[in-house]
């Protein structure tokens, strides 16, 4: 069992959506083949890259997709659709192709990252929850790797439950943050339901409920003597908690055998307070017990307190993490790609008075080029589906704005990103287990160049468009233009 | 049924508050009754109060409290657990007192919101779920009150489902919008759940699913002609989108008797694209066509564009409001003030490194004090339990921190807020239903000053100790100073 396996959110969905589907079937379209993208415009906190994740929600949620007795009574209530139309609702089974990216991927700016192609009251139904999954766990996990490679190499716990947006803010949150690279979470459901690993030892209460700091470590360490981390800032770090920490150590754990596991700094001035601790520790013979931090901790506050010298060997990051202080919304949209008629693929291009709301026509695949001597990831290239990408020949990129930009490339593979994941209805992917993702992912990003990995100023990775695909945007731009 | 009503949460929960109840019952004080306290320090946005809400779900969340076989299997895995333990969570059961301030209520930074009186293990178990619960509802119902007061009276409509974080992060986010003052919201699920209207018309993807814009309006013309809203931005407000939209009016809604609703524009220059088509919509004889606008608003923005004289009717407010996304933590603790031995109350405190970290000692009652004659909220009172306050007599206000700020206040009424939930595990308290819940949030907001309701530099609400706590708290402050 695991949480949320069991819930229906058929209803978990723009009334719109419930609006078009009776429009169309009112108008007789709803056997109309239609094709939409998700994909999304800008990478939080002026990155790089973002990370996908929130597939096998996704599936999840596809996967039961029924309108139950109380859905359709809801629904009869609001007096505005057929009978016709809530008996359809009724019998609704999803029955479209779904594509998407794999999770723990570096997605970029523009890149179809879910198509789903299929009847359009069907195709067009599943909008809000696919981006609401998506959008959330992509979120959860870009931030993740950021604050992940801003500790170079220090773990990186998951602690932000009591600050998520809801429970599955937490939960599912914690599931991102995993595959963006997080060691663990403290969340307990977490490692329940999906193994990611959870930690946890002490409150501040758990001191304040001995008569001394002292009593409350002794107790604690008599209890978990394999185990033993102390939060040290409950009065005062280095006049209290330190020496106390360490005359706990050394008469409830040295005595039996036992090493002591760390001590946790939670307020204060993280950049003094551990590297005075780290000295207290080492005198006292305690090298090897670890320094923990939290404390509103961000990319920028590790990146800034580890510049100084801070003496840390893991963090705790909580609210900044699983609500993605800096940035929290992941902006990715759900857009008419195509329809067919006649089974002929019409691609379909949405022009807005924001430039940057443009979307890319038709049914499309997404190529990643990688370099065959460095295996860095070179370019991504977007194309028609059906196109294939000669990758034993030099490709010449160009860039869909400025096209006198151009590059070509030699000495390359090209991978497709795209994967089916629904065959008519069915799911037809295999979700890799989670720890198998965060591999991966730490796999991939490793394929990118540390241009494109630095916080301030990243280099924007090249994501062109094919020739044909090119062409078709500014044939129907052309043809779209209000004069 | 409700979303989430039947969903077990208990394992929702830090591991630390798993350790520190086995060390509980490992050192022989499960009995042992201690006190919890919630509060915030900081309000979000710099604004001057905030509002509860969040106190339905943590009921449910408490009635459900329970570990069932899996949770207890999975905590066995973990391998430091004592096996009585295991057996004292499989029979656990909650049986504390808790007090809460009602939902829709203006809060203030440091007042006890919720308070949890129990058996140690319990009140400390449950710490994790309360601030999740209260911290995220509270967290949005503060920002879309915020929102609803930018908009001067104009409907404002919650449209952030896409964007949320997490399933629970859209549903019960549009909850607290409503709480907060949004008149709906467009999202199904939360309206079958919780009755909050739900609206919806077409997205872009309507448009472009029919030959022509015109075309996609007329269909839908016919399907809802009385409920005919139109998204014009497609291709070209002014010259697309407002003519096919009058024409479309015109010729399906006029014959037939029925008037528009109105036009929804979701990109560009709000404000002069809103005047430029109020005057189209006029001058073609529809001046009762309303129109809404939607594209990343917040409550700076729709000042903003209202003091430009946008011509706007209502607004639809999505990610900004959904992830509260200038300020997306909302972030109430949960400290202990207080244990009993031998039934005497023994007050704790929490000293920090950081000032504001300092907590407020004992077992306490919040206050507010009315103007007797204006109806509008004087102050606040933080007494202990069991003080009370003759508002008969004038009261000696005296700022904390600055105890030579003192006001004496006459012709008032005190009010207790904290209002007892729980009665030893048995909720005792009947909710209101949520349009009661709105209707006394903005009471409530209407006894507020202006200068407490204002965005830039709020007056600073007065949030007081009682002359006991105070000295309490000064007590307890010079005993823990660590020389």
């Amino acid at each position: 069992m695991s949480f949320g396996k069991e819930l229906n959110l058929t209803m978990l969905t723009d009334f719109y959506e419930l609006t078009m589907a009776n429009g169309y079937f009112e108008g007789g379209l709803q056997e109309r083949i239609a094709y939409f993208d998700i994909f999304f415009r800008k990478i939080p906190d002026n990155g790089g890259f973002a990370i996908m994740a929130g597939v096998e929600q996704m599936i999840e949620y596809l996967d039961k997709l029924k309108f139950d007795e109380a859905d359709i009574e809801y629904l009869r209530t609001k007096g505005i659709f057929s009978e016709e139309f809530l008996q359809y609702l009724k019998k609704f089974k999803f029955s479209c192709d779904v594509w998407a990216i794999p999770e723990g991927t570096p997605i970029f700016p523009h890149e179809p990252i879910v198509t789903v192609r299929g009847p359009v009251i069907e195709a067009q139904f599943v909008e809000t929850m696919l981006l609401l999954t998506i959008n959330h766990q992509s979120l959860i996990a870009t931030k993740a790797n950021r604050i992940v490679r801003a500790a170079q190499g220090r773990p990186v716990m998951e602690f932000g439950s009591r600050r998520a947006q809801g429970y599955d803010g937490a939960i599912f949150g914690a599931r991102a943050a995993y595959i963006g690279g997080c060691v663990g979470t403290a969340c307990a459901i977490a490692e329940r339901d999906f193994a990611i690993p959870a930690f946890g030892t002490m409150a501040h209460s758990w001191i304040q409920m001995f008569p001394t700091e002292l009593e409350a470590f002794r107790a604690y360490a008599r209890t978990y003597p394999q185990d033993c981390t102390f939060l040290v800032d409950t009065y005062n770090v280095l006049k209290s908690g330190v020496p106390n920490a360490i005359k706990a150590f050394n008469e409830e754990l040295v005595p039996r055998g036992f090493r002591p596991k760390g001590i946790r700094i939670d307020s204060g001035d993280i950049t003094y307070l551990s590297k005075q601790a780290r000295r207290m520790l080492d005198r006292a013979g305690f090298p090897d017990c670890k320094i923990v931090v939290s404390n509103s901790l961000d990319e920028y506050i590790i990146r800034e307190i580890l510049v100084q010298g801070a003496k840390i060997d893991l963090f705790g990051v909580g609210e900044r993490l699983i609500t993605s202080k800096s940035e929290p919304v992941f902006g990715a949209v759900y857009k008419l790609a195509a329809i067919e008629e006649q089974g002929e693929i019409i691609p379909k291009i949405k022009i807005s008075e924001n430039v940057e709301k443009l979307t890319n026509p038709g049914f499309k695949q997404l190529w990643r080029f990688f370099d065959k001597e460095s295996g860095k990831a070179i370019a991504d290239v977007i194309t028609l589906a059906g196109e294939e990408i000669d990758d034993t020949r030099p490709y010449e990129l160009f860039d869909p704005e400025f096209t006198w930009k151009r590059k070509m490339v030699t000495n390359f593979y090209a991978q497709k990103l795209l994967v089916k994941i629904y065959d008519k209805g069915q799911c037809v992917y295999k979700m890799p287990d989670l720890k198998t993702i965060r591999d991966y992912c730490r796999e991939q990003v490793d394929t990118l160049w540390d241009e494109v990995l630095r916080f301030e100023n990243p280099h924007t990775y090249y994501v062109d468009l094919s020739v044909n695909l090119w062409q078709l945007r500014e044939k129907l731009l052309a043809e779209h233009i209000v004069k």
